[in-house]
C-alpha cells in the first residue's frame, strides 16, 4: 500500500473542515435493530444526538411496545418505544446489534429495509465461509462475505466511502489490532502487512511470538446475566474467560496476518477492554522507534491518543479514561533485557469496541464528518468505566 | 412569592429556542481558579466543549507548569497547562473550585480579574456570617455575603440573570432540596417555604420530622487521598460518615426554611450522591398528590427527570443513572401504614452538584441558553458511576 | 422480664468454659437442606469446620451428583456431593436453607429425618398464621408456628436450648433489632418491650417515630441471578429495593412491639447489611446514657462489638470489618441539635444474617460452646466485604 | 535432585499427624515489627489464633500507644496496644513486616531480640550483594545473606526446619513461580531447574519465552494511600503497573533458574494476586501430561488447589477462591494452535503472598504442624477478595 493508514487519517483530517459542511446539511434515517441490548442502547443514544441521523425505530422483540427509556435510564423522558422485528420499516441506515448468528439470518430482509446496513456482529468481519466453519457454526448467507467491508477505521478507511454492508470490528479485536498494527507497520514486527488493503485478506506478517493479554469488563457478556455473570460471582474478579481458542483471533489474524496468542480474563469493571501485547521483535527497537511508529500512524487520528510513560497517575493505556468515548489509547513501554516490547491499549468495548465505531464507519460510508456525533470526551474520576 | 419556581422554569423553557440564538453568536472569556481538582477538572472539561465560553487559564498552585491532562486523563492531548493562580489574567468570568475557605480569602483578587465570579465552594451559601461562625470557621469577607445569589436553578433561576457572585449549591444540599422541595411547595410539608424567593432567606416551615439519609461516592472527598480514602480501605464500604452535624444542614435549613436529622453514608462509588428523605406529613397525601406536587415542579425542567416506580431494572432514582450528566433524578413512595413518604434523589456530585450546576447558572446569569454545554445524555451501564 | 437479656447474657457467657469441656466430647449428625445457594454454601462450610458437627448430606435439586466445590470454590477439594433432596438420609439435626415458602411445605418430611430442625427461611419466625397473611402469602403448617422459637441468641438465647424447631432470625431484622434492643431494654425508647420474652410477642412499644434505613449487599437476592443483579447492572448502585412495606418489618416489629419505617438500598458490596435507624427519644439523653445502655446489653456478647466513634477511618459500625465473621457490629451517635440517636448496626448478612445465626441458635439448643466452630475474626484489608 | 520438592511434601504430609501431636503442648512467644502494616495486621490475627504462638509485641513507630484495633477492625476488642520499636522484648520468634530495606539495616537488632527472624520484606530473598546492587539499592547486611533460607515451602521445605532466618517468598513471585515450577520439575520447560536445592540459586533452566502478566489488588500497595491509590482514582482500573523491570523477576530467576518477561496490571480487588504464564514448550505436551506434572507436585500439598477446566462459574483459579486463605490455586489450559501452555495462578497476596506464607515457613521450621493457624477455608460468595 502506498502512503499507508497514517497518510490516510491525515488527508481525511484535512478534509474534515469541508466535509462537516457538505454534511451539516444532510440528514438520512436510521434504525437500530436489536436495540434493548448494551450497544443497541448506545447506538440509540448515539443516534439520538447526532447531527445526522434521524432516528426512526429501535427493535426488540422482548421489549417490544415499552419505552427505550424502561432499558436505558439515560433515555428515561425519551418517548421512542421498541417495535416488533417484524414490524422494521424502511430507513436509509440500519444498525444491527443482535447477538452473533442473527444478521447472517436476515441479511435479506435488512436490505429489503435499508440501502446501508452496519453489523456489530461478528457476523460479516471474517472474509470467508470457511473461516465460519472453523470458528463459528458456519455461515448461512456466504454471499455477502465479499460485499461485507470490515470497519477498523483508523486502519482501512479508504473503504468505507460508499460501502453499504459494514461488518464492524470487534472490541478485542479492535483493542489488540490498534495496539499491535504500528508495529507491523513500521516493520518492527512481521514485515509487510497486508492489512490496509481494506478487505482484511492481510498478507502474512512475520513469526515473532505475540502473546495478547485481554482484561474485559462485564458488559462484554451481554445484557442478559445468568449465574457467572451476577454481581456476587463477578464481583472483584480475575477470571480467565475464554482462555485460548478465542474467536476473535481470528479477527486478528485476519487483519494482521500473523497468529496471536490470545487470553481473556474477566476483571471488575463494567466498561473496558485492555490489551497487553507482548511482543519479542527480532531486531532491537529503541523508545525513539517506537514513538515514530505510533505517532506516524496516529498523530492526526481523532479517536486515538497515545500513552506511554509521563508522570502523574494515568502513565498507560487505560479504560477508565476513555470509557463513554470512542477514543482509543495505546501506548507501550520497552523490557531490554528480555527483548521485549510491551504494547497497551485501552478502549471502552460498547463505544470504540461496538456502537461508537460502527456510527464512526456509517459516517466515513455516508460522507458525514468522521467525528459526528462522536465528540464526547470522557469523565474524570470515574469508578468502574 | 408569585409564579414559583415551576411556572418560572416554565417560561424559561418556552423562551429557550429565542435565547439560544441570541447566545449563539456571542463568545466570553472564562478562567478556572482550582482547576486541578475533581470539580475543577470537571469545569474545564465542561467549558472546553461549550458554545459560548472560550477557555483561557487554569490555575493549580501544586501542578502550575504541567498539562492539564497530565491530572484529568480525558482532558491528555489538549495543550493547556495549569499556571500559578498569582498569573490569573483578565476574563469575563471566573469558576472558582477551590476548598472552602479559600475564595473568601481571595474575592476582591477574583473581582479584579473578571467581572462575574462564580465559587463552588461554600463560601458564599450561607446568607450571615453568623451562620459561618456557627458551621464553619467564620467567614473573612462578609461584606459580600449580600451580594452573593445561591443557585440551584431549579427554585431560583429568576435571582440569577445579571448576578456577578454566584455560589453553586453544594452537593449533598442540592440533591436533598431538590427532593423534598416539591412537598414544600405544595404544602404537603410545612406549609409555605420563601425558599423560592431567591436569596436563601426561607420562611419557616413546618415542624414536620424530616430524616436525610444521604450516600456519597469517593470524589465528594476530593482528590487528595489519605488513609480512609484508598482504595484498600474505602472499596465496599458503608461507612457512616458526619453521621450528624453535617455541614449541608446549614443550606438545606436556609433553602427549606426547616431544619432536616441529616446523616451521610460513604458507599462504593465514586461519583454519586443519593439522598433518602423520609418525612410524614401531616394529612394524609395520596400517591396522585405526589405526582400533581412533583410534576407542576418539575415537569419543563432540563435537568430534572422524575423516576418513580415503572418496571424494569432502574424504578426510583439512582446516581448511575446520571453520572456524568447534570441531571437529578428525583421520585418517591408511599407508605401509608407508618404515614410516610419516602423521597429520592440522585445527582452526580461533580456535575449536577458541583461543576455542571455552576455552568447552569452561569449559562443563566450571562444569558445563554440553560443547556449549552451540559447535554451529555449518561451512559449505561455503566460501573460504578 | 425478670433477669433480662444482658443478664442471661453474662451467665451463659461465664458458663462457657464448662459447656465446651461437656460438648467437645460430643458430635452430632446433620445435614443441609438447599446447600447449593449461599446461605447453604456457608452452612457446609461451618458444619465442616465445626467440632461438634459431623456433616452428613448436602442437598439441591439442581445440582445433585456434582461436587459441592463446584458451587462453593472454597470447598473445592472435598469428597462430598449434592444429593436430592428426596434421598435425604435420617441425622440429628437438620438445617434448611431453602427459600421462604419451601419449609412450611415440608416441615413433615424434616421432623421425620431428624430431631432438630433450624430453619433459615422466614417461615416459622412470625408468630401467628394471620401476621403469614398479612405479610407473605399465608402459612402451610400453621400448627408449628408455637413450636417454633425465634432465634436472636444475643436477645432469647434462654429459650433456645432444647428446642426443636428454631427460626433463626431474619439479616435486615437482626441488624435492626441489634441495634435498636438496647434503647427499648434501657427505656430510651418505648417503655418495657416484651422482647426477651422469648416467643417474640412484644409487648407494646412507644410511639416514637423509628425510620430504618438499610443499605444491603448482592447476596441477599440470592445465588439466582436475572438483568437486575447482573454485575452490569448491579455494580456501583445506590438502589431503592422494597422501599417500603418491605417483610422484616413484621419480624421487626413482633420483636419490639413498634413498627419501624423500614427502606432498604442495595448498594456495591456482596456481603453484608448496615441498618442506620434514626429515632427521637421523648426525653433527653447523654452519650453516657447511651454507652450505658449498650454496654450493660453487649458487654458480655461474644458475637457483638461496641463501635461508637474514636479515631482511625473505622469509628462506626461496617459491613467490611466483620465480613465472614459472626458479629454484628453496634454504634451510635448523638444529634443534639435535632433532639435525634443515630444507631449503626452492620452484620455479614450470609453469616450473622443467616448461616452463623443459625449454627450460634443450634449451638445452644444442643448445649455446645455457644462459640464453636464460629471464631473467624475477619479480615483487613478487605474489599467489597 | 533427589527426592523433590513432591516427595518432600508426600513424606511431610504423611508426618503431620505425629508432629502435630508433639508441638500441640508446645508454645513460644513471639512479636511483629511494622505491625499496624496490611501484613503486620494479617500476622496480628493469624498469630493471636494459632495454637503454638504467644503473641507479645505489636510495634509501630506511627501507633505506638494506640490499640491494635484502631487500624485493624477485625481486632477491635483486643486489649493489645502498639509498642515503640525501640521498646522491643525478648522473644522466641520476631515477624518482621516493615517496608523492603528496614529490616536489612535492623537485622542486628532483631537477632539481639530473638531466636528466629521471619522476614517478610524481599531484604533477604535474593542470594547475592550484587543481585541487590542489580534490583534495589545494595543491601547494608550482606553478611546475612547466606544465613537466609527462601521460603516457599511448597517447594523448599526441606531447607526449613531449624532455619534462623527465614526470607517469606514475595507475593507475585510465589504465584508465579508455584505456576511454573511443575513444568520444569517434569522437563516441559527447561529442563533441570536447580529450585529445589533450597539455597535459591537455581540451575540455568530452557530458553523457551516465558511471559508473566499478573493481576494484583490494591492491597499490594500498603496501607500508605497517596493520589494514585485513593479510591476515585484505583477503582475499576486495569492499570499498567511496574510494565517492565518488576523487581520480582530477580527473585523468579533466580528460584527457576530462566528469566521471565514480566508486567503487572492493578485491576479492582483488594486482596489478590493472580499470575497468568504464557509458555510455549518445545516439544508437544498433552493435557494429561499437564495433569500429571501437576498433580504430581501438588496434590498432597495443604494448601495448593488445582483447578483446571470443569463446569460451574469457577474453573479455573481464582484470587476471589482463596481469599484470606492460605491457598494457592493453580490451573493451565492448552492452546495446541499456538503451541502454548497457559498457565493460572491466584493467591491471597496479604495470606499466602505475605503473613500465611510467613507463619507456614516458621510452623515448619519450629517443628509445628504445618497448617498450625493457617485452617480458613475461604468465603463464597465473595466481592473484591
Amino acid at each position: 500500500m502506498a502512503g499507508g493508514a497514517s497518510t490516510a487519517a491525515t488527508t481525511d483530517a484535512d478534509d474534515t473542515t469541508a466535509v462537516t459542511e457538505t454534511a451539516a446539511a444532510e440528514t438520512v434515517t436510521a434504525s437500530v435493530i436489536g436495540a434493548s441490548g448494551f450497544a443497541g442502547g448506545e447506538l440509540l443514544r448515539l443516534l439520538a444526538g447526532h447531527p445526522n441521523f434521524d432516528l426512526q425505530q429501535a427493535t426488540s422483540r422482548q421489549r417490544a411496545g415499552k419505552s427505550i427509556g424502561s432499558t436505558h435510564p439515560p433515555l428515561r423522558g425519551t418517548e421512542l418505544r421498541y417495535t416488533e422485528p417484524t414490524e422494521l420499516e424502511s430507513v436509509d441506515v440500519l444498525f444491527a446489534a443482535t447477538p452473533h448468528g442473527v444478521s447472517m439470518g436476515h441479511i435479506d430482509a435488512f436490505f429489503d429495509a435499508a440501502d446501508t446496513v452496519v453489523d456489530l456482529s461478528a457476523d460479516f468481519r471474517l472474509d470467508t465461509a470457511a473461516q465460519y466453519d472453523e470458528w463459528y457454526d458456519g455461515h448461512d448467507a456466504p454471499a455477502y462475505l465479499d460485499r461485507a467491508e470490515y470497519a477498523l477505521p483508523e486502519l482501512n478507511r479508504e473503504n468505507l466511502p460508499g460501502a453499504d454492508l459494514i461488518a464492524s470490528g470487534g472490541c478485542n479485536a479492535t483493542a489488540t489490532i490498534l495496539g499491535l498494527y504500528p508495529l507491523f507497520e513500521h516493520g518492527i514486527l512481521g514485515g509487510e502487512t497486508g492489512a490496509t488493503d481494506g478487505d482484511g485478506a492481510g498478507e502474512p506478517g512475520g513469526d515473532e511470538q505475540i502473546v495478547v493479554d485481554v482484561k474485559v469488563g462485564s458488559s462484554e457478556g451481554g445484557a442478559g446475566g445468568g449465574a457467572a455473570s451476577s454481581h456476587a460471582e463477578r464481583s472483584g474478579v480475575v477470571r480467565p474467560y475464554a482462555p485460548t481458542g478465542h474467536r476473535h483471533e481470528a479477527e486478528i489474524e485476519q487483519f494482521l496476518g500473523t497468529s496471536v496468542a490470545f487470553t481473556c480474563h474477566a476483571v471488575d469493571m463494567v466498561r473496558g477492554a485492555s490489551a497487553t501485547s507482548h511482543v519479542f521483535p527480532d531486531a532491537p527497537v529503541s523508545k525513539g522507534d517506537l514513538w515514530t511508529a505510533y505517532r506516524e500512524c496516529y498523530e492526526d487520528e481523532p479517536f486515538v491518543r497515545l500513552a506511554a510513560g509521563g508522570s502523574g497517575v494515568y502513565r498507560y493505556p487505560e479504560p477508565k479514561a476513555v470509557a463513554g468515548t470512542n477514543v482509543a489509547e495505546v501506548g507501550f513501554e520497552l523490557d531490554p533485557s528480555n527483548g521485549r516490547v510491551v504494547v497497551f491499549s485501552a478502549i471502552d468495548n460498547v463505544m470504540k469496541g461496538s456502537a461508537g465505531q460502527a456510527v464512526h464507519a456509517a459516517n466515513i460510508a455516508l460522507g458525514f464528518a468522521e467525528t459526528a456525533g462522536l465528540d464526547f470526551a470522557g469523565l474524570h474520576p470515574v469508578g468502574s468505566p
